[in-house]
Parts: structure tokens; sequence; C-alpha cells
């Protein structure tokens, strides 16, 4: 059997609270909720508590049913025959990934509060911080450092949003979603009141709604996350360092380094994460009652998104809590195309082709300070902050 | 320069309103009417309608600058220099291709809406049609057509809603979504009323909400007519045949072949989306005020995504509108496993030891008829159909 | 800090060789293995043998520094001080993932070839069953369960071919490639010889060629196994009967179910690689000499495709070893369409129109036996049997 | 009907030799050219070059029986009823796409030689170029631009031998797979022979290895690009300014803009094709004898696979031909860290704690010249440059 796994390969997670609530144990323990709740909306009182329950044993022993509950079962109603009565395998899955679900998505949504209230902070304090535009890895034209910072804070905001706006049902339908040895309609709303989640329209055992949107509000939070990790990353070059991790990492070689450890690992949960996604989203095609694998593909997958989104949301927050910004090097940095950062003005000024001729010949003729070149920056950072 | 493309490799989408409302002659109409709109709003009335505008040569020529704004706008001032005043190629291409999203979206609406009408017909028509649930490809216990239509229909208004709830802003910002060239924040929410679309926060050229919304909504969808494919090959084939496309494909081999050719290419799209949709939430890893790379990978990412996705829910509308039901094959097929199909029932009779000997040591001795064994099937129906 | 993972929800790979090959510990091992082996290189005999290592404690240090390497060495140098002269943390890790990988790789090339020979039986045994062949879910043409099967062990062998023609080598080259605190290019071969890996051309840190090809080759056995597992779950419905897994699995409320569950785990395998690939194929795109995401997301990436793989090709080879074949239910099948199934053979006789209309107007005057038209597949079975 | 697409959206690639290749034109053609090979082999001389066949009618003819050969056959037999003898719709576009694969793959193979060639001679030229080594973005070490750039190569030779090594078979075993109507095993090896293509062992209309393997091969030579792409963008930033493309576009807003876009356009084409593949290996789980969807989903990825590699590796050697590059710019930024870069070399003198107090006490008593710090990289430039 195996030794089990600590998030060894997983630096982004490990000890995270996400971690935690979504380890083995913590899917048994889900999943043994889902088992007494059941049994309390069928009038009994079960008392399971005190079986001891080997994890490694039971997931040794899913292989042969293919999941994991039908060994639990085993174990339960060993101590008590009511256990799981009328219920299936996907009754008791589904509900404790939504359980998990459920509570690694309000970490996520605690830890994108605390990212939106450091950038918010920013946004204020670097309302008028200027610092050059760049597109396609060229200095543009002039922008401030409130202004990024305030699209960061909007793309956190919506990822809270689309969190926020997910709906996680409990899961009750039986051996193939007709209720027939489990009883009326009725039990839906009452199974999902004393599970502690939302209450489906119908089992959804085959219409995997539920899954499909954490899989899209997952891969979105992971991108929301993955831009400010891959500005920052830009942004803590040695030749920009305009901004800095102050709690960067070492090298196992070099004394001097400092890297930014935390965005780096915030990058790579981006890659990740949309190709989990793209298997949830394949899995909602699942044939029949129940699907010939798409489920079972769920599992591992879903575990995996949560974590890893939980994992870099905490991370995140804790960067854009003691980011380092350098507006001096900022301002230095602007002055490095000697006033051609503001060549878009001359267009305005002189037409488009006359403005070509100039700068073709030389330095621009121009009078503009780079750092005044702002446009509505200051106006579009209060905007973005009436936002809550 | 290439002779074009007519979807001779993408029968999905073919002769559908999605089809037209997505080729490049329609994107590059959407990007005269970004202009347009923004001349407009700056008070000047361009006159570029006669324009004669070649696509394969813009084609051609968006090589050397890396997007056909490029050389549209070259031609579009040629005729009138006030046209793009302050823009970048961004603002135009990202609200041409929002245009075209709002356009494909409200179709796949519409087909859906088709799709969910037929749906609660069969429903009300199948409420007690009994069939096998099959689960892991194995008869489980009895369920009713009536009751597989409602969930179908439920995963139809799940994506209709997610569509309907998407947000497809107007692009402005400037070169590096400051404004600088174009004036104050206000006209943000002039040129989005101008335009027809809806007002952002923040330029977005770098906080990809919409497309990251559009790539989950998208791959949503495609989840959604996928399983509803899915059901309909699986009830299809030869030795179950409840289903059955009445315009089933021919053969170019076998004259008496009747395929479930629209079932097919719904399913082939299912495939496709989610891949598509994980380029696209990997893109909101947008780094700077426009990445290198990342932008540029969305384009035809997200065209293809809304084809193919237009095109297969027009199909699936269609095919529910006139799919044959057979309602004595699923009858005969309930009677396979000689009752067997209700031995969920002996584990409430007999507890599961007991259960389990029975069914081990021969037929079941039970009375109990198969279609009848529905549960709460009916009921659930009715409850799925309250909801619109 | 993690109660620790064990499978829970991946039943495809518990108690498979590989998951212990690819556990926490494992992989600490071989990170463990890659110092002891650059310091014999070094000519110095470490002693880290005795040294306790605590996997979940070095997990935790691992987030500060972003990878495991950097504690891990922590722990080795308050040992002896000569450990990593001259490396990086991407030298143990890489080679640490390689070692892990060829014993992966090993591992899951003998389930390849127990498949492989179970199959050869298959198809000789089976060389002219006759059975329906079917595209599209409908009965077209007859083929032989012989046929598919030698067709399964041709994807088996590609497979394997791919994945024996992996070149996996040592990683060295320090903090940036240079080999500069470590010593000349004659390190390289060295270092591989001793670790027990293949020789680089250059240091790979940047240069990920043994990921895309792991990548690309497992993806690929993952669709040849899911090939035959999709296969396998068609012929096994209850309508179609035509093959069973006698090791079924039970369910938690169905007495009578017996699940394809061998089948099931492997289908959900198949759908979960191609998309792990995509991340490691993804994270090609590696910036600089050393990338700020994409080396951290291949990790567990690897590891997970790597398990998947594993513990699929371990059930299908037990699976195709007891695979239970039965060629009456295939006969009878056969019959189902009444002879249509041979209407391919009108066209030959009659032409294509006349074909059409005889087929369209009745039962076909066929009177030629299902079972015998059978075209080359008993050829082709030989054929495919030649090779090795 | 569509008007038609030309690359609008598709930058990458429009005007490369591969698109001509792949484009409706091309496929029809090369279906027709399946069609006159068939007929060759059954001894039969079709005289259908004349027949005038419209694409866009085709694609709209496509739609009901799910594939463009039915109505291609339609119009064939109308001329001449001895097309398509025996032969099912998957033979005639596998095969195909197996030839436009092929032409396009021998377009990749010579722009990666080019692309190979070119780097070889920066390597010579820049072979003990100094420049600071990068890793997680910050200067770590130095190294020369030689080494990165025999890394490219190495990568670019790595693609070309993954293609080179392609087997791209003819398809060939009708209605399914047995050759039923057409003839015995022999026919493999003629049709092969005269359609221009591998010989297959076995029809392997559901033995997907020759798309999983070009999924593969793909996904690699993207990753290859996108590497080079990745460090010219690195190296392209104001800031930075070691590589400049000397035909970097313009902006249609800044005069001053010159933008990398080939570069750009390459990382494009990165970030799509690894999803693009996924698609593909997913699609070798292919049900029966015709799968009812992974088939149809084949198509249209793979050919914009194929064009989006094709247009990359183009615009990549095109790019390696002119790249400019500035070892004063790189000579000036290794200075930027006033000695830090060599900070390793501390470790090697002093002990690695002793080393940590030396740097974190101020700049680091070292009289080594950064230039001279590079290990052993021109002898691995050497050693790279073996490989042909």
């Amino acid at each position: 059997l195996s030794s089990g796994d600590f998030g060894l390969l997983s630096p982004v997670r490990v000890g995270s609270a996400v971690e935690a609530a979504t380890g083995d144990a913590a899917l048994l323990s889900a999943m043994v909720e889902a088992e007494e709740a059941l049994a309390r909306v069928q009038g009994v009182e079960i008392d399971v508590a005190t079986v001891a329950l080997d994890v490694r044993d039971l997931a040794e022993r899913a292989r042969s049913g293919g999941n994991p509950v039908i060994p639990l079962v085993a174990e339960l109603t060993a101590r008590d025959e009511r256990v799981h009565r009328g219920a299936t395998s996907q009754d008791i899955l589904d509900t404790a990934l939504m359980l998990v679900s459920r509570r690694c998505i309000d970490l996520v949504l605690a830890n994108l509060d605390r990212a939106a209230a450091a950038l918010a902070e920013l946004a204020v304090a670097h309302r008028d911080t200027p610092m050059a535009g760049r597109t396609l890895t060229q200095h543009a034209v002039p922008t401030t450092f409130g202004l990024k910072v305030a699209g960061w804070r909007c793309l956190v905001l919506d990822a809270r949003d689309r969190l926020d706006a997910l709906t996680l049902p409990a899961q009750l339908g039986g051996a193939a979603g007709t209720l027939a040895a489990l009883g009326d309609a009725s039990l839906l709303s009452a199974y999902a009141r004393e599970v502690g989640l939302a209450e489906p329209l119908l089992p959804w055992h085959v219409l995997r709604t539920p899954i499909g949107d954490l899989a899209g509000a997952l891969a979105f939070t992971a991108g929301a996350l993955g831009k400010i990790a891959a500005d920052v990353l830009v942004l803590s070059r040695t030749e920009i360092g305009e901004v800095g991790d102050p709690r960067g990492g070492g090298s196992s070689a070099m004394p001097h380094k400092s890297n930014p450890v935390r965005a780096v690992l915030v990058a790579a949960a981006a890659r990740q994460v949309p190709a989990l996604a793209s298997i949830l989203f394949g899995s909602m095609v699942a044939e029949d009652e129940r699907p010939a694998g798409a489920w079972h593909a769920e599992w591992q997958t879903l575990r995996e998104a949560l974590r890893v989104v939980g994992g870099a949301s905490a991370l995140c927050a804790d960067l854009m809590e003691d980011l380092d910004v350098r507006a001096d090097r900022m301002r230095a940095n602007l002055a490095l195309t000697g006033g051609l950062i503001v060549s878009e003005r001359l267009v305005t000024d002189l037409g488009r082709e006359a403005a070509r001729d100039v700068v073709a010949h030389g330095a621009p003729p121009t009078s503009v300070d780079a750092a005044s070149y702002l446009g509505a920056a200051g106006e579009l950072v209060d905007r973005a902050l009436t936002r809550r």
C-alpha cells in the first residue's frame, strides 16, 4: 500500500487551509456526514462516529467496485444496518464532493476578499504613480501602477462573484435517480437542508451542472490570479525591478538570489487549472443514468482543481498584502526610451504620417513629460474603486 | 493566397445561422462597425461604407503587424483621416469579437429555447413511459423516458441561463488602456451605447473576463448538448433501438444504414469545446498592457468555439423536434433481465444479505412489475417542468 | 499539516506497482539517489542513508523556496557539507523525476506485454468468431472478434513501442546550465552512468524534450487503453452482452449488478491523460534558464499521468487475461437485422441504386449468411499476429 | 452559405505554404486523389478530373450524411459508376487527411531545417558571447548566447526527428475494416503504393495511431518553437533589449513601436496546439468499427494543428535567419547586479554559510569578471553542434 502523499510536489497548496479540507481524510469524513444526514432524514439516528475507518484500507477496497463508498458502506452497515437505505454510491460521493467544494470555495472567497482589500489599498496609494505601459513586450504609452492594480482588483472581484454565485446541491436519487427506494421528491429539500447544501431541482447524477459550474469558476479564478502573477513576474525581472516579493525564495546554489516564488507558484497553478477544467467540462457528457468513466474522471480532477486554486489564492492574497512597490524604478524605466513612449501624442498633434516621419528621423521634438501623459488613468482608478 | 474555407471539414456548422455570423466577412464588417461607432462618439460621421474591402488581401496584410486592424485602418484612413483616432487595434478587434459573440449567443439562445420547448413536449408525452435505467452500461432499476428528457431540458435551461447571463462589453482604452488619446471615462458608456454592447467598468484589454466567461458558458453548453447526444447515441444502437433519428444519414457503402448523424455531430462538437475553452481560460493570463501571444491565441479559438456550439445547438434543437421515440422497445428491453432490474426492491423487502443470496441463487421471487417500480419519476418530471 | 492522500479518489491506481513507485516517499528517495550519485561522480562518498527524512515536514518547508530540494539539501548538508556541490535544485528534482518515470515506464511496459500476450491468445481463439461490425452505433457489416482483438493488440504494441523508445536522461547543469560550479561536459556522461539514466547532449533544464516525449507517449498509451475499454463497455451492455468482466464490481444498492468496473476505470483514465499531457506540452515553453511557473507545473502533472497510465495498464492487462467472451451472443446479435447487415453485398451484386431500392422496399432477397460475409478478416488477423 | 474564411483571424499561417496545402480545396483534391488511386488498384482508370466540384456546395451537402465524402461520391459516380467500389467514406477521408498531413509535415520539416541552419550559424558566431543567465526572472549566473541558441537548435532538431519518424499510412478497409467488398489484404500495400503513403498493418479506422502520433509530434514542435519565441520575447523587452526582430511590426497608434510580431505569433501558436492535441489524443478512444463523434472531432482539429504549426515554423525560421543580436546590451545587463551574478562562486570558495553572510552584508568581495564565469558553456556549444 502507498505510504501516502503530503504535497511534496505541490508546494502551492501545502499548509493551506484548502489542503486540509481536500485530503482523503476530509473526503471520508464528508462521506460519513452524507450517510448520517441521510439516516436522519429517514428518521434514524445512526451511531457511526466511533467506527474506526482506515483511509488506506478503504482506498484499497474501493478498487473492486470502483468507488470508495462501497467499502465505506460495508464498514458502516456492519455497525448499523440502517445506513445507506435506498441510496446509491453516487448519492454519497457527490454529496461529499459538494460538501468539500463548499468549504473550499468559502476559503477561496476569503482569500479573494483579502486580496481585493490589499489591492484597493495599493490602488489608492499608487493612484498617480506613473509607469511604463507595455504592449507586446515594448514600452507603449505611460500608465499608472494604480490603474494596473485596480485592474487586478477587478479580476479578483470578478472571480469572487463567479465563485459566490455557485450553487452546490446535495445529491440524492437512488440507483437511477428515481428515488425508488427512498421516497418522494420532498426528500430532496429535506436532505439538502439536513446536509447543509442547496436543494437540487432534480437528482443530478447525470446532469452535471454543478461540476461544469465549478470547472468554469475555478478556471476563471486561476486565470485571474495568473494575470496578477504574470504581471508581478515581469515587473520583478532584474532589469525592470518595479516590484518585488519581500519574502522572495532562496536558491540552493546562489546566495544572492531572491526569487518571486509566490508569483511563480501562482503562475504554475494557472497553467494547470484550464486543462483540469477541460476534463470536468468533458465529463458533462455523461451517458445513461450513470456514465462508464465520465463520473470517475471527475473526482481527483475536481479535488486537484480546488486545491490548486485554494493554494494559489492564499499565496496571491499574502503577496498582495506585502508587495514591495518601487515607484522610483517605475519612473526611471519610464525614461528609458527618451520620450518615445509618448510618441502617440505626436499623432494627435501632427497627424499619423508626419508623426511617423518625426519618429523615424530621430528623437521626437516633444516637450511632453512622460509621467504626465496619463490620460484618464486616475479617473479610471476612482471608477474601479467604486465597485464593491 | 488561400482559396478559402467553407466548412468542408466542419459539417456541424455548415449552413447554420451562426456560421454566417462568424465568417471572415462578418468579422470584417464588425470591425468597420466598431470604427464607425468610435467616430460617431467623437462627433464625426465617417463615410467608409463604400470602401471596397478584400478579406483575402487584408488577411495577407495582417501578417506584418500581427493583426487585421492595422491594414483595415490603412484602408479606411486613406478615405478619411478621422478614422481610428486615439484607438488601438485591440479596441477595434475586441469590440468586433464581442459584436460577433453577441450575435452568436443570441442565435444559440434561440436554438436552446427551441430545444427546451421540444423537450417539454416530450417530457409531458412520456411522463410515464417506463424504460430501463442504465448505470455503468448495465440495467440498474427502471426509470421513465419522461424523466430522462426532463433532465435534458434542465441542462438546456442551465446552459441558456449561463449564456443569458453573459455580459459582453465594448472595448475602448487606447494604446495602454488609459484613454490618453481618447478622452475621459465617460467615453466608455458613450461608446458602448453607440456600438450596442455593455459598458465596461474599465478597459478590459488585459482583464479578460468576457473571454473567460464565454469560455465557461460555451464549454458548459457543449457539455449539456453532448449529454443529450450521448444518450441518443446509446438509445439508437441497433440492439437497443429505443430512439431514432428520422432523418438518419445514409452511408456511402451500405444501403440499409440510417445513422444518427445529428447526434454524432453534436457529440463531436462536445469533444472539441472543452479544449478550446482551456485555451481561452489560459489566455486570461495576459501580462502587461497587451500580452505577447495570449491575446492572439483567442481570436480563432473563440470563433471556432462559437461556431461549433452554434451549429451543435441548431442540430440538437432540430433533432429534439423530430426525435422518434419507441416506447415498445423500451418496454421490451425492460424485460430483458427477467425481473432482475427490480432487485433493489429485494433489499428493501429482505435486507442486503438475503437479497444477495436470492439473486445469486436464481431468478428473484419477485412479483414486482418492472414497469411499475418507477419511484418518484412522474413527480420529478412535474417538478422539473415547473421551471421556466 | 495534511494527513496524507492514499488514493481514496483514484481507485484506478490504488495498489498498483506504479503507485508505490510514484508516492512522495519514492520521489524523496529518488532525490536522495540523485544527490548520492552526484557526490560519487565528484569523488565523494556521502553518508546520508541514515538521515531521517520526514516527507510531511519537507513538503511544508518546500513552500518558501518553491521546491522540495531546498529543504532536502538543508537536511543533508547538515550531515555532510559535501552534498549538492555545484548543483541546482532542478538538477536533483529533474533527475529524480526521470528515475521515477523510468521505473514507471518499465512497469507499464510489463503491463502492456502482458496485455499483448493475452490479446494474441484471444485473437487466435476467436480468429473466425463472427460478430456485428458497428459504425456510428449501427450494425454495418459483419466482422470477427478476432479482428477486433488483433486491432487492440496492435494499439497496445504501438503504445509499447512509443514508451520503449523514450530516452530519459539525467539532469545536470548547475544554476544556469553551464556546469560553472561543476566541471566540464564529461560530467554529463559520468553522472548519467552513475545514476542509471541516459546521457543528455546538453543540460535540458529548459529544453524539455523528455517531458514532451513522456507527455506524448503517456497520452498515446491512455488512448490505446481507452479504445479497448470503450469497446468492452459497448459489448458489455445488457442488451449486447457479447463480453463480460468475470470480476465485475458489485453495487451498493442492487444485488444483481455486475459492473464492468475495470473497463470503467480505464475509460476514466483515458479521459484525464490528454489534458494532463496538454499541460506538459505547454510547459515546453520554458523561458530563460529556468521558467517562472512552467517547470513547477510539470511535477504533479507528470506524476499523475504516470500513475493513471500505470494503474490503467495493469487493470487492462488483468481484464484481457480473463475477459469473458460470448460467441453465442455475438452470433445472435448478428441476426438482429434480418440480413440487412450484409446489404453492402447487394451493392456489389446489383449496383448502388438498385440495392437502395431493394432495401427500401423490404427485407433484402439475400441468401448470404451474415456469418460468412467476413471479407479478409481472418487473413488480417494472421497478418496482425506476425507483428511482435 | 458562408462566404468563406481566408485567415483573417489567423495571421500566423496566412500566406504560408502550409495554408494552401490545408485549405478546403486541397482537402477536396486529396479526396479525389484517394478515389482515383483506389480505382487504379482495382484496375480501373476513372476519368473524374473534369468533374466540376464546388467546395461550398459539397460542404453544404456533407451535413446530412455527416461527412464530405458522401456528396463527393455522388458527384463522381454520376460521371463514372466505378468510383468508390467497396470503399467507405472513412477510407477516402482518412487517406486524404494523411496526404495533406504528409505534405504539411514535409513543409514543416523544411522550415525546421532552415531554422536549424540559421541557429547553427548563430551558435558559432556567439559561442563566447556572455549574457546573464536568468532563472525565475532573476539574474542567476552568466551564460552565453551561443549556449542558449545551441539549445534552441537542439529542440528544433528534436522536433524534426519526431516529425521525420512519423508513419502516415493509407486507409483502406471498407465498411467495417474487413475489406469485405474490396478483396484481400494484398490491397493494403497496393493501395498505399498507388496513393503514395505508408502501408498499414491493418485498416486503422479505429486504431488511431497515426492521429495520436501526429498529435504528439505537432504539440512537441509547437512547444519547441514556443520556447524559442518565449526567449526572444523576454530578450526583446524594452528594458532588456538583447535581441530584436528587424522586421518588427508597427502599431496602429504609436509610431515608435517596433513589436516582435513574429515571436508573438509563434507564442500564440504554442498556446493553441497542446489543447488541439488533447482533442486528438482523446479521439483515440474510438469505440466500435467507427465511433460516433471521435472521428468527426479529428478533422478540423488536425487541420488547424497542421496549419498553426506550419505557419509558426515558417515564421520562426524567418526570424532566426535575421535575428538582431546585441552583444553590447548583453554585456551591459550582465553588469547590472554589480557582481552578484557570480555569487555562486563564493559558495565554492567560502562554503554555503559564509557566502550567504557575505552577500547579506554588501557587495561581494569578488574579483571574478562576470563575463568569464561561463563554466563549460563553450564546450557545450561545440558538443551540441556535433549533432546533425
